[in-house]
Order: C-alpha cells, then structure tokens, then sequence
C-alpha cells in the first residue's frame, strides 16, 4: 500500500482538508440584514447582557480548537507549526465526521509554554473546548494543566487522554477474558512521554496497583536520577519495589505489557516471560514495538496495536469525538477523571460479553455508533460530577 | 422591519452561523489512511522540507482569521470578545458567501496591544492573511502597522480600509459626474477613528490637496492639543490653513462630506453652506449624520450613506472579499497602497460611464461580480508591486 503518495495527491488536490462554511443563507437583503448588520447587533446586545448567551447564538459551543506547536508530531517529532497542520486538519475532520463537533486547527508559531498558554486563554471565548495535540512532553502536561486551572472550558490534551481512555476500555475487556482484575495484576508501560505518564495515572486511577514505567534509560524507580518532573512523578507513584534494569527486567511475571515508545523494542523472550495469559499492546505507530504474530507465538494471549492492519486497533478515534461530543453537549467546563472513565467503559460494552473474544476486545475504530454511545456516557458523567452547565 | 427579532430567532435556530466541513471524503479506512494516519506523514514532511509546501498541501492559502478583540463593535462599543463573535460569525460567512474565502472568527480575551500582536504572530502559521476587525482606535492601527512589520502574510484592518477603498470608489465616479478632480476638491471627514483617519490617508495618497478632519472637539488642527498620535498624524497632514471651529465651519465651501461619526450631526444649513455639486456620505450605521432627502433638499447633488434601504450604499461588502480573494490567490505578503487603489478603480468601473448617475455611482453590494473583478485588479496590482509569491 502506497498511502504516501495518495495523500500527497489528495492534499494537493483539494488544498488541504478543511473548509468554513455558512449554516445560514446570504443570498438578499434580507439574509444580510439579519446574518450581519443590523439584525447581528442584537445577539450581540444579548450576550453582552448575559455571557451565557454566547452559547445560545454563536458557534461557540460546537466548536473545539486543535491547537498545537508542532514539536511531537506523529512519529516525525519537532516539525514546526506549518508541518504540522496536514495533521491538526486531519483531526479536524475526524472530530466533524464522528461527532459532529466542529473543529478548527490552531498550529502556532511558538515553543514557550507560558506563551502557548496565554495563547490559548485569549482563544478560549471563541471555542467551547480546546483539544492540545502533538505537543512535546513535559510542556504538554504543563500547558494543560495551567489552563485547565485558569480557563471555564473543556481542555483535553489527546495524546495523553484519548490514549489511556483507549488502552483502559481494551484492558477492561482483556481483563474479563483472561479473568483478572485490575487491583491483581502487574502492568509494564514502556514510554514516558505523554501518553505513557497519562496511561499509568489512568491505571492508577482504576485501582491498578503494580505498575512499572520504562524509558530509555530503563526502569524509573526512586533511586534514579530524574530528566523532568514528570518522571519524578512516575517515579513517586511505581515500581513500589524500587527495582532496577531494563524493559526485560521489568517484564519478568508481568500481565500486562502496554508499549508507547518505539519499533521492535521488545523480543519474543520478553513476551515469554511474562505471566501466563499476558496481554500485549505493543501500540508504537507505525511500527509496533513487537509484531502481533511473534508476541502470540512466543506465549501472549491477547494483542492489540496502532494498526489497522491487526485485530484489536487501539486507535483514539474511539474516544475523542464521543467525549468532546459530550462534553460539549453538557457544556461542561472539564473533562475530568469521571468523565474519561466513563467513556473508557462505554467503549469497553460496545464488545457484549458473547462476542467478547482474543481478537475482538475493542469496536471497529470506523465504527460511528461508537461516539454516540460515548458521548452519551460522557454527557452523564458531566452531570453526575457536577461541571455540567445546563 | 424588525430585523432585530428575525435575528435573534435565526441565531438561536442555527447555533451560530458558521461550520467547519472536510473537502474530503472519510468514510472507509482507505479515507482514513490518506487524510489522516499513516498517510497524512507524507505532507507533513515535505512541508518539514520546505515550508512553501504549506501553500500546496494545506488550506492554510485559503484561510483567513476575523481577528476581534470586541472593543469596538458596531455602534454597540466594547463589548467584549463573547458578545462580538455574531459579527465575526457574519464577517466569516460574508467572506465565504462572496469570493469563497474560508474565513474563521478569533474573538479575543485581551485588550493590551502587545498580546494582541503576539496572538496573531502566534496565530499566522495557520491562516494565509488576517482581517482585523472592530478594535478600538488607536489601538487597530498600532497592532495593523506592528503585524505588518512582522508577519509575511496579507495583515488588513477592514474599517480602516476596507472602508477607504469603497469611500474612493464612490468618489472616483461622483467626481466625473460633478466635473472635479480629486487635487481640487476640499473634503470634510466627520470622525477621526480607524475609519476616517484611513479614509484620510487614502485619499491623500490620489492626490486630494485639502482635507479638514473633525472629532467631537472640533475641526483637528496643528494648534489644537491632541488626544493620541493619530490625531497628532492627522493634524500633521490636514488642514493646511490651520482653521479652528467646528463641523459646521469646516463644511463652508467644502466639496465633499464623509461622515464616519453619528446620527444626526449634520443640518441641513451646513449641506447648504457647501460648495456647488456637493458630495455628502454620511456613513454613520444605521443612522447616517443626515438623512439622504434632508441632504438633498439642502442643495446636495449626490448622497450615499451605509444604509441598503438609500441610493448608493457604500458597503465594506464590496472591497473586502475581493481584495483578500486576490490577495491569497497572488500569495501576496501584504495588501499595500497599489492593491487597494487597484480595488478602488475596479469597483468604480462596474459602474460604466453610460450607467453613472447621481443615484448610481456605486454598485449593489449584494453584486457577487464584484468580488471577482475586484479580485483581478488586487492579484495584478501584488504582481505589480511585486509583493505576489507566485
């Protein structure tokens, strides 16, 4: 399959993906007097009356920036803000297609997170979300949680969230296969980046207990000099033993490995290992970190990847636009831990337990029912949590 | 007509006004591969390789910002980034509606000139020009000429010049009915915002000898204290004889009257205190300074004003989406002085000479011929003045 070139043809054809469109008719007088001046100027009055009737008037509510920098884009890493936009237009397109949430690419011409943030702030009347994407660790972390702390809409950065929402639900089904529970087993993540860090608080979070992180330096652990705060944070909350060594070290009896890192980066004796009814989701894209067929030859039970190509695609596009969707829906002014574990379990009973199978533990990533049932789970996680505003 | 009530109602009916579509197809996981994952790599790094890419495979070229920090709104006044989004809302679909410009509001939470020219520095990656919008003078000039300065794509503050443009427009064909020429003509502007003090750059630049400018202080003169730099500026170049007075002593004798100010501020003696074959645009929306059929009993020979319901209305509609159409589509790093003079002539000449008439010196702003034709002249004149990037 030559996609390369495809999509090269593709994007030169329709100059690029997005376009902006009216919802409304401006063919006469009329239409112009009410879609503009002078009609406008009473939904402006309004909203200037009362803030809360931006949502009311304008787009605002249905409309999520995908902002990002450019500095880890897919595999390529720090291309720049121009680069990266085939790929910010590529998720726009994704969120309107799955969930109807309109959704406008923000590539930006800086590096400095206190800009990018401030950045986002003077952007957020104008949205009713913010999705940050391809944003280098530990500066995404850092974005994202200042402007969750200072801003009233929805901010979810989807490399860390829409991953561990994804790996959760497969774990879920996984689990209820090989019949284990979360408090019982053990967990190897290997990648320290976003979407590692936020799996393991994920895990954590649904009562995981036994996790190790690996970089590539090797197992974290107390006694190990530390690159960044965040892994001074995985190191507070994993690997209880304080053990030392390699990704091969750390998958010795393990149940579950997830991979965030890179190509090939684990061998059939590692798999071999692991304890018995291991789950492998080596989910390194394009290339995983070991093929599905090797992993179940040399003992794994259950595997899902990146891939499309593969049984069980762990693939983001089963969370984002459902929880945008729902989080847009109960204008809430988070996504927070309920909210995501909710959307995990609903994308987990997409599966009924009599199709429930090795290779058939998540949806179709091309399933649209998908972020509808999402959505909806999201929706009433917002109210029950109370950042619901309706 | 109550369009005040129609527009509540089509703003809440609609949720906005704007949307945000894919060009292309997602559907199958051949779509899926080719705009997005692993496909979408491909002009990612081209682009990486050469950043004129951006232009080839991105809707970036296409694309342009409603920048909007809500200060200035109408005759509404600041009233703030929320409240402003329907304008901008409008001004997108305008864009779109008449040179198919992909046009998206920004609405902006910040007042402070310096934040605002690094938010769309920031910004500038994305977009392939930006319109600024409805900023508060002096303001709107001080971010146009910083972002000018130092970004490489089209930077236009539409009532500044978008407004200028149709105002010379106007005036090339109500000279040739009246006889005069624009180096013998003495002109009156009523305002001394973003508007009339571009409306007076303008109409320095093709030639016009004697201009007066006045604000609610009077007529602005060199011995007269001013409030900022731009009446410093507009003292500097106007009102050669140093007159002070009011409105009504700068109009004795005048050829023209612009006004850009407010309902009612002109009487029917100071139409008549003008010089033979006045020409009086009161432009101020949606109560001009005096109503046409006062003006016109008062001695005026041509009136047009902003409104639709009057003879020659003097529309924005008409210059700026053609000159942002012929911008991109000349890939040009600025809008300069011989692009807009360009756009001037080219709407006046939809008039032709046959047709000109003291109620018909401008087209209908509802004309989509305009924008094209408008479009041809801005995309010659940037090859002209060699800022097209072609």
């Amino acid at each position: 399959m030559n996609y390369n070139s495809a999509a090269l043809v593709m994007h030169e054809e329709h100059k690029g993906k997005i376009e902006v469109v009216s919802k409304v008719a401006v063919q006469s007088k009329e239409d112009l007097s009410t879609a503009y001046t002078p009609g406008v100027a009473e939904p402006c009055r309004k909203i200037n009356q009362n803030k809360d009737n931006v949502y009311k008037y304008t787009a605002k509510g249905n409309l999520v920036a995908v902002v990002s920098d450019g500095t880890a884009v897919l595999g390529l890493g720090d291309i720049g803000p121009e680069a990266a936009l085939p790929v910010m237009e590529g998720k726009s397109i994704l969120f309107k297609e799955f969930a109807n949430v309109d959704a406008f690419p923000l590539c930006i011409d800086s590096k400095n997170v206190d800009e990018i943030v401030r950045f986002v702030q003077m952007a957020a009347p104008t949205f009713g979300g913010i999705n940050l994407e391809d944003i280098s660790s530990p500066r995404c972390v850092e974005i994202e949680r200042a402007l969750k702390a200072t801003t009233d809409i929805p901010i979810f950065h989807d490399d860390q969230h829409g991953t561990a929402v994804v790996v959760t639900a497969a774990m879920i089904n996984a689990l209820k296969i090989v019949n284990k529970s979360f408090a019982d087993i053990k967990v190897v993540i290997n990648g320290a980046g976003a979407a590692g860090s936020a799996i393991m608080r994920m895990l954590l979070d649904v009562g995981v207990k036994d996790i190790m992180v690996c970089d590539r330096s090797g197992i974290i652990a107390r006694n190990r000099p530390a690159k960044h705060w965040i892994i001074e944070e995985i190191a507070k909350c994993t690997n209880h033993q304080v053990l030392n060594g390699n990704l091969a070290d750390a998958m010795v009896g393990a149940d579950v490995f997830i991979g965030v890192s890179g190509k090939d980066l684990v061998t059939q004796a590692m798999v071999a290992s692991m304890n018995k009814d291991a789950i492998v989701l080596p989910m390194a894209n394009p290339d995983p970190e070991i093929l599905p067929d090797l992993a179940l030859a040399a003992g794994a039970r259950i595997v899902g990847t990146g891939r499309s190509d593969f049984d069980n695609q762990i693939n983001n596009v089963l969370a984002f636009p459902g929880i945008f969707r729902g989080a847009l829906d109960a204008r809430a002014s988070d996504i927070n831990e309920a909210m995501k574990f909710a959307a995990a379990k609903a994308i987990a009973q997409l599966i009924p337990d009599d199709q429930l199978s090795e290779k058939n533990i998540i949806p179709y990533a091309l399933n649209k029912e998908v972020a509808e049932v999402v959505a909806k789970a999201v929706y009433h996680a917002a109210i029950d949590s109370s950042v619901a505003r309706l």
